[in-house]
C-alpha cells in the first residue's frame, strides 16, 4: 500500500529550498539531454563551444524531453519522500535523452555499463554514445535501465502501465502520456482499465498526461479543446484530474510538487479504503494533467521562427550547429543557461544538491527490478499433463474439443497461483467462446464497474481479463510479462492482426534484451489462436484469416516460435512447453470445436519434441524403401482432411505407398542455419523424402511452406493446398472444399501426381470428383454436409 | 443542409397513431429478423410451426438485432420526414438480419435481387439463405444493399460514418456503435474524428452509441459506468448526449422519435450557424445514447436461465428448436407474438401501415447511392506528367527527394479538385515529414478545434487530414473512398502494420464487390509508405519494418498491388497509375531522402508500364547470348546499390557481362496464373534467365522474393539480400551494411556464385571485404559514412 507523505496529511508546498534543489535535478537533466543530442567533446563546456564539438550528424527529440525531465524529477521527490516502490512507463519514448539524462544522474547508468561512468568522462561517452554508429538508440530502448517501454510506436504506454500495476500492490506505476500518443485509438482505448484494476490486490496507475501541444507539424487535439473540455473526458474516463501548468519553472515545481503530493495521498486513501476498509466502490482514481510548452527552456527562437512552445522545437531545434557561427553560439547560450557550473563539480559529477531528492538503492526510476522482470520471475505451477490428457485407444476414433481439454491445465494453474498471484489469462470476450471456462472454477473475470444478480464469474479480484479490444489485452499482457509474471492471450484467430504492430514491438524488445547481458529472461508471450479461419460457420469471411502466422514468422528467429497441434494431447504438450519457455513470442494455432483425438500423452509428448514427424500408422508404408507418395499435413482441420485421404487411398488404391508427416513445429520447415528450431537437410529429407510428390494440407496460406521450404533438395516435389481466400458463412466441410484441402480433392492431387499408377486409378479420381459434385449439390438442399463426411471416423 | 421537421421548430411528440405505425414497422423487423435465424419453410406462419421448418444449423446473432431494427424504423421517419440524404453505418454488421429485414421491408433488396421478392415466396427465399450454403453473410456484407461496413471486425464504424460525411454536405451519416465495439481502442479514438468536420463543407454524422449491455459473454464497460460518468465522457469528446432507454416498446418509440428530432433540428441550427451566419466556433454535435435490452422482444427465459436482457441472447437463444418441443413451442410463440398477421397481408407483402414512414427511392437507406460509392465517382483531374517530372540528363548524378516531386502532382490534383472536393490525403502527423508540404499551397490541415497565431495551415475547410492514429486515417479514406471520392494515405512504413487488419477488412470488402454486378468500382485505396526501413536515422529498430507489403501480397490477387519505385520519375508513373486505378489496394514504397534519379519519365512510364525489366545502359551486355549474372533490384536504397555494384564490377572485373534488371511491380514476379500481373514462364526467363545466378537486392524481407518466384525454373539460382531485422540508430550506409545489402557485398555474392571467373576476382573480393572492414572502423570513429559512399554517382 502506498504511504502518505511523511509531511503528514493533505498536500504541503515545498520549501523555497526544496524548489530549488528539484529545479538544479531538471536543470542538470535538461543539460544533460542537449548535450547527447548535440555534443562529441567538451561535455562540461569547459572551454569555449566550438564546431569539432558537435556531432555531424544531429540526431534526437528534444521537444518532449524538458518534460520528461520535470515528471522523473518530481517522481524523484516522492518516491525519496514516502518511499515507494515505483516504476515508470515513458510513453513519448522518443524523449531517450531525457530517461537516459536521470538514470545517469541517479547512478543506474553507470551501474549498468560501467565505462559511462558518473564523471566527466562518463558524460562525454553518455553525449558521444547517443543516436551515434555503435551507439545507443535514440528512444528509451531495453537498453535503458528502468525500462519496460520503447515508446516508438505510440499507443501502448498505458495498457503497459496498467499490465504493469496488475498484482503488483505496492507498486506505484506512473506513466507518462504525450498529447501526440493521446490521439491513437490504443490509448484513447486504455484510459478504461481502470474498471479492471483492483485496488486491493493491483497497484497503483498514475496516468500524467503531458500537453506540450504538439505533434511532429500540428498542434495536439487534447491541447486545443478548452480544459473544461479535456476536465469531462477525464472524469467520464473515471479519473479525478488534477491540473498543472505553466512556462515559469519555480511556479510549475511548486505545482507540480504540490499535484504529485494530492495524488498519492489520494491513492494512499483509496488503497486504504479498499484494504483496510472493505470498500468494494469502483474509486474515482487521480491523474495528472500537466501542461508545459514544447522544447520548454530551449530557443525561443531560431533564424527568425518561434521554435519554443511550438512544433518546430520536436526534434533538433538548432540544426546548422557545426557550419553556422549564429546557431553555434544560440547552442552555447543554451548549454549555459543551465549553469552546469552550479550542477557538477570539476570531476563532472552531479553536485550533492542536484541529488537531493534522488532516492536510493531499488527505489530509484532505473533500478527498479520491477523493469527487469526475469528478476522477480517465479517458476509457474505446471501440473502434470497426465492428469489432464485425453484417453486414445485409438486414433481418430473419439472427438474432443482441444480448448477445452486445455482450459483444465489452466484452471489446475490458476488455482496453483492463487498465492503468488503472476498468471492472467486475457482475451477479447472470448474465454468461454473459446471453450476455456473451466479457468471460472479457479478464479473470476477482473471487473471493477457495477455488476447485476445475473452476471457471472466477475470478480474484483479475477485473473481471467475480458475485454473488447485486442490492444489492451495485448498491451497489458506485455506489461504484465516485462514485470516478472505469467500469461496467455486467448483471441480469433482472424482478428490476432489486430496487434500485428504491437506484437512486432514486442518482438524486437525481446531481440534486443536477449542480446543484453544484465537483462534477465521473462516469460514467454503466448498466444492461443483459436476460433480459426476453418470454423467460422457463425461469422464467415471477415473472420478468416490465417495470416499472423506469416506475420509472426517473418520476424527474428531467435525469438518467435508457431505450433498448429492437431489435436487435443498435442495441444497440452505444446501449451506445456510455451508456458515454461522464457524470451519467447509462441503462436499456438489450435481449434475449439469437437475434433478427432489422434495420439496419445505419451505419442503427443514425443511427437511435439521432434515437432515434425512421420505417423508410421497412418501410412501404408512396409519398411523398404520410400514410399510413393508423401501426405503431410500441419494444424488440426488438414490432418483431419489427410487422415480422411489416407483412408481413402487405403480403400481404393491399396497398393500405393503412403507416407503421412504431421508439422506441430512450423519452424522445424526451415533450414537449421535460418532458425534455431530448423531441420538439417538431412533430417528434412528423411522425412520427406527427397524426390516423391508431396502434398501438403496446411492450415493458412498455402505461400509460407514453400516460403519456409524452398531450400529443401524436394522442393520442386511438394504441392501445397491451405486456405486461398475462398470464405463465407457455410459449412466446415464446404470451407475445405472451397479452397481444394478436402480429402476427395487430396486424393485427386495424388492421383495427379504420382506416376506409374494402375489405370484404376483414373476410374479413382473420378469418383473422387463425383463425390464433390453431389457435395456441392447436397449443401444447398440440406444446408448441412454430406453424411458419409460427418459420420467418417478413422478406419485404419 | 439538413432541413429541420416540418412539424416545426422543436420537438414535437409523435401521435398514437405514428407510435403504433413505427411500432408495426418495428415488429415486422423483427419478426423477419427471427425469421432469417431459424426459418427455412412456413414465413408466414400460415400452418403450426414444425421441425421441417428450422433450419438444420441455426447460425446468426439475435442479440443485436431488435435494437438495429428500431433505429432503422426511427431512421425512416426522420428522412422522411426532413427529406434527408442519409447513410447509416451498423457497426454492430454481425446483426446483419436486421438490416436484411429493413432493406426487405423498403424494397430495395427486392430490387436489387428479384428473386427475393416482397411476397411470401421471397420472404421465403430472404429466410432460407441466411447464414446458409450458397446464400447470403451473416453480416452487414457487400451483399447488403445500402452498406459500406462489414462490421465482423469491431472498431471502426465512426471512423467510417466521418469518412463518409467529409465533403458531402447535404448528407446525414448515422453511425450505431454497439457497446461492445465502443471498447476498442480505434473507436474509442474515433470520438474526436468531430475535431476535423467541418460544418459548412462536409455533412453531419449522428452517432447512436448503443448500449444494449453485454458482448458475448460479458458486460460492457459503458453500460456499467454511471450514466452521468458516459455523460461527462460523451462530452468530453464533445458532444452533446441525448440519452433514451428503456423496455417498453411504445415509451421507447415516444422517446426516441424525439430525441431523433431534437438530433436532427440541433444538427441544422449547427449547419446554418455555420452556413449562414459563418460561425467558426467548433460546435458540439449531438449524439444519442441508446439504452435497450439485449435480444429485446425474444424470450425471456429458455430452459430457466434469464436470456432478455442478458449475454445469452448474443446468438442464437432457443438453440434445441428442431428436437426440442418445447423450444419449438417457444420459438412459434415469439414468432407469433409480433402479430405478422397484422403486419404481412395474405400474399406477403408488408401492409401500408407498416411502411408508412419508409421513404421514397434513393432516400431509402438501402437504395441510397453514397453506399455504392461506384455510382457518384468522378475522374480525378490528374494533370501531364510532364508538368511535375525531374529532367534526368544521365542516370546516377543528379538528386531528387522523390515524395517531394510527387508533393507537386499531389497539389495540381488537390487544386483541381477544389470545387468538387472528392481527393483527401490522410497521414498521421506526417504529411510534411513525407515531403508532401506543397499540398499546403492547394489546401489546410482540416482542423476545427482552436487555433494559435503560430500555426500553420491549419484550416476548417482543409483537405489534407493529419491525426496521430493511423487507425482513423485508414478508417476515414475507407469510408470516403466506399462512397466515391479519391485519396492517399501517406504513413511511415512500420507503422502501416497498426491498420494490417483493417487493410484485410478492406481488401475482403472490394474482393466480394467486385463480384456483385451491382456494385460499381470505387478508387483504389492507395498508401503512401515512406520514411522507410532504410532511412530511420532518429528513430532506430521500432521503425524499421518493411512487412507490410508482404501482408498485403499475402491477400486476394485481384485486389492487391505493389510497387517499389526506384526514383522520381518512376514515382509519378505509379502513383499516376494507381489514383486512376478502381478496386485495388495500392501500396507504394518510395523514399523522402535526396536520392538519385536514374530514368527520364518517358523511360520511367515505359519501365512502370512492363513492371519489372532490363536496364541495358546499366549491365555490360554485348547483345550476344546470356550474361553471366543478373544483378536484380527492387525499391530505392537496393537499386542504389545495386548500381553501385554494378559500377564496381565494370571497373574491377570488366570481362564479366552483367544484366541489371529493376522490378517496380512486385506482383511480376508471381506466375501469371497467380496473379493478373504476373509474368509468363517465358517472360520471366527472358529477363532473368533459366540459368545464371541472380542477385537480388531486395528492399524488405528476403523471404519475399522467394514465395513470389519459387515456381521459376531459375529459382535456385536466385540469391536474394534484404532487411533481417538487423536495425538500430545508425548511418544510412551502415544500415545496408548491417543486412548484408551494401554494394561490396554484392559484389562479393557476385564472385561467390559466377563459376569460372579469373584468379584475380579473388583479389577484388577481398578488397571488398576490405572497405566493409574500414566502414566499421570509420563511422565509429566519425558516425558519418565512408567519404567513397557518401560521394559515389553513377559512372557507367
Amino acid at each position: 500500500m502506498l504511504r502518505k507523505a511523511t509531511t503528514g496529511a493533505g498536500p504541503t508546498a515545498p520549501t523555497t529550498a526544496e524548489v530549488a534543489a528539484l529545479d538544479a535535478h531538471w536543470r542538470a537533466a535538461n543539460y544533460l539531454a542537449v548535450g547527447q543530442i548535440y555534443l562529441m567533446g567538451n561535455p562540461l563546456l569547459q572551454e569555449p563551444l566550438a564546431p569539432e564539438h558537435i556531432k555531424p550528424r544531429l540526431l534526437g527529440h528534444w521537444g518532449t524531453s524538458p518534460g520528461l525531465n520535470l515528471v522523473h524529477t518530481h517522481l524523484n521527490r516522492v518516491i525519496r519522500d514516502r518511499d515507494l516502490s515505483a516504476l515508470c512507463v515513458w510513453g513519448p519514448g522518443h524523449g531517450g535523452p531525457a530517461v537516459l539524462a536521470n538514470s545517469w544522474l541517479e547512478g543506474t547508468y553507470s551501474e549498468t555499463y560501467p565505462d559511462v561512468s558518473r564523471d566527466r568522462a562518463g558524460m562525454d561517452r553518455l553525449f558521444r554514445q547517443f543516436s551515434f554508429p555503435g551507439g545507443v538508440p535514440s528512444h528509451v530502448a531495453p537498453e535503458t535501465p528502468g525500462s519496460i517501454h520503447e515508446g516508438g510506436e505510440l499507443g501502448y504506454s498505458l495498457a503497459h502501465a496498467y499490465g504493469a500495476a496488475f498484482d503488483n500492490p505496492e507498486l506505484l506505476v506512473a506513466c507518462v502520456i504525450g498529447d501526440g500518443e493521446a490521439e491513437t485509438g490504443p490509448l484513447a482505448g486504455s484510459w478504461h482499465s481502470n474498471k479492471f484494476l483492483d485496488p486491493v490486490h493491483d497497484g497503483a496507475v498514475l496516468p500524467i498526461l503531458h500537453l506540450n501541444g504538439y505533434k511532429i507539424a500540428n498542434p495536439t487535439v487534447l491541447a486545443r479543446v478548452p480544459e473544461a473540455e479535456l476536465d469531462e473526458l477525464m472524469r467520464g474516463y473515471g479519473h479525478e484530474p488534477i491540473h498543472v501548468g505553466g512556462d515559469e519553472p519555480l511556479a510549475v515545481h511548486r505545482a507540480m510538487a504540490e499535484a504529485m503530493d494530492r495524488a498519492l495521498d489520494r491513492i494512499a486513501h483509496i488503497q486504504r479504503d479498499a484494504r483496510e476498509n472493505g470498500s468494494t466502490e469502483r474509486p474515482r482514481w487521480p491523474m495528472i494533467v500537466l501542461r508545459t510548452p514544447k522544447g520548454w527552456t530551449g530557443p525561443r527562437e531560431v533564424d527568425g521562427l518561434p521554435v519554443e512552445g511550438t512544433w518546430r522545437a520536436h526534434q533538433v531545434p538548432l540544426a546548422g550547429v557545426r557550419t553556422d557561427p549564429a546557431h553555434l553560439a544560440q547552442l552555447e547560450a543554451w548549454l549555459r543557461s543551465y549553469r552546469p557550473e552550479e550542477l557538477f563539480d570539476a570531476t563532472g559529477a552531479p553536485r550533492p544538491e542536484v541529488l537531493e531528492f534522488v532516492p536510493e538503492g531499488t527505489r530509484r526510476l532505473g533500478a527498479t527490478p520491477h523493469a527487469n522482470g526475469g528478476l522477480l520471475l517465479r517458476e509457474l505451477p505446471i501440473p502434470a499433463l497426465e492428469e489432464h490428457a485425453v484417453r486414445v485407444d485409438k486414433p481418430g476414433t473419439v472427438l474432443h474439443e482441444p480448448t477445452k481439454i486445455l482450459g483444465g491445465l489452466l484452471r489446475a494453474v490458476m488455482k496453483d497461483t492463487a498465492a503468488h498471484r503472476n498468471f492472467r489469462v486475457v482475451g477479447p470476450d472470448e474465454t468461454a467462446s473459446n471453450r476455456l471456462e473451466s479457468l471460472y472454477e479457479a478464479t473470476g473475470k477482473a471487473w471493477q464497474a457495477r455488476t447485476l444478480d445475473t452476471d457471472e464469474n466477475l470478480a474484483h479480484d479475477g485473473r481471467v481479463m475480458e475485454v473488447l479490444s485486442e490492444h489492451l489485452c495485448q498491451g497489458w499482457l506485455e506489461g504484465y510479462l516485462l514485470t516478472g509474471r505469467h500469461g496467455l492471450f486467448s483471441s480469433y484467430e482472424a482478428f490476432a492482426h489486430i496487434v500485428d504492430s504491437m506484437v512486432n514491438q514486442h518482438i524486437k524488445w525481446l531481440r534486443t534484451s536477449r542480446r543484453l547481458p544484465w537483462r534477465r529472461p521473462v516469460a514467454s508471450l503466448n498466444y492461443l489462436l483459436t476460433s480459426h479461419v476453418w470454423r467460422q460457420d457463425h461469422n464467415g469471411f471477415s473472420h478468416q484469416d490465417p495470416g499472423f502466422v506469416d506475420h509472426v514468422l517473418s520476424k527474428s528467429p531467435e525469438v518467435v516460435r508457431v505450433y498448429l497441434p492437431p489435436d487435443a494431447n498435442t495441444l497440452l504438450s505444446v501449451a506445456d512447453h510455451a508456458l515454461r519457455s522464457r524470451d519467447y513470442v509462441n503462436v499456438i494455432v489450435a481449434g475449439k470445436q469437437p475434433s478427432f483425438d489422434w495420439l496419445t500423452l505419451e505419442e503427443a509428448n514425443a511427437h511435439c519434441a521432434r515437432g515434425a514427424g512421420v505417423w508410421p500408422w497412418a501410412g501404408t508404408e512396409d519398411g523398404t524403401g520410400e514410399p510413393d507418395v508423401v501426405l503431410a499435413c500441419a494444424g488440426d482441420v488438414p490432418t483431419q482432411e489427410t487422415l480422411a485421404a489416407a483412408d481413402l487411398l487405403r480403400q481404393h488404391l491399396p497398393e500405393l505407398t503412403v507416407r503421412v508427416v504431421n508439422v506441430v513445429d512450423m519452424a522445424r520447415l526451415l533450414p537449421n542455419t535460418e532458425h534455431p528450431h530448423g531441420m538439417t537437410d538431412s533430417e528434412y529429407d528423411a522425412v520427406f523424402t527427397t524426390d516423391r510428390p508431396v502434398i501438403f494440407a496446411y492450415h493458412g496460406y498455402p505461400w509460407l511452406i514453400h516460403r519456409l521450404a524452398y531450400r529443401r533438395t524436394g522442393h520442386a516435389n511438394l504441392h501445397v493446398r491451405g486456405y486461398k481466400e475462398e470464405g463465407t458463412t457455410t459449412t466446415p466441410f464446404d470451407m475445405v472444399v472451397r479452397n481444394d484441402l478436402d480429402r476427395y480433392r487430396l486424393v485427386m492431387d495424388v492421383i495427379d501426381r504420382v506416376p506409374g499408377l494402375a489405370v484404376r486409378a483414373a476410374a479413382v479420381r473420378q469418383s473422387m470428383a463425383d463425390v464433390r459434385t453431389r457435395h456441392h449439390a447436397w449443401i444447398r438442399e440440406h444446408g448441412t454436409d454430406l453424411p458419409e463426411v460427418e459420420e467418417w471416423t478413422w478406419s485404419g
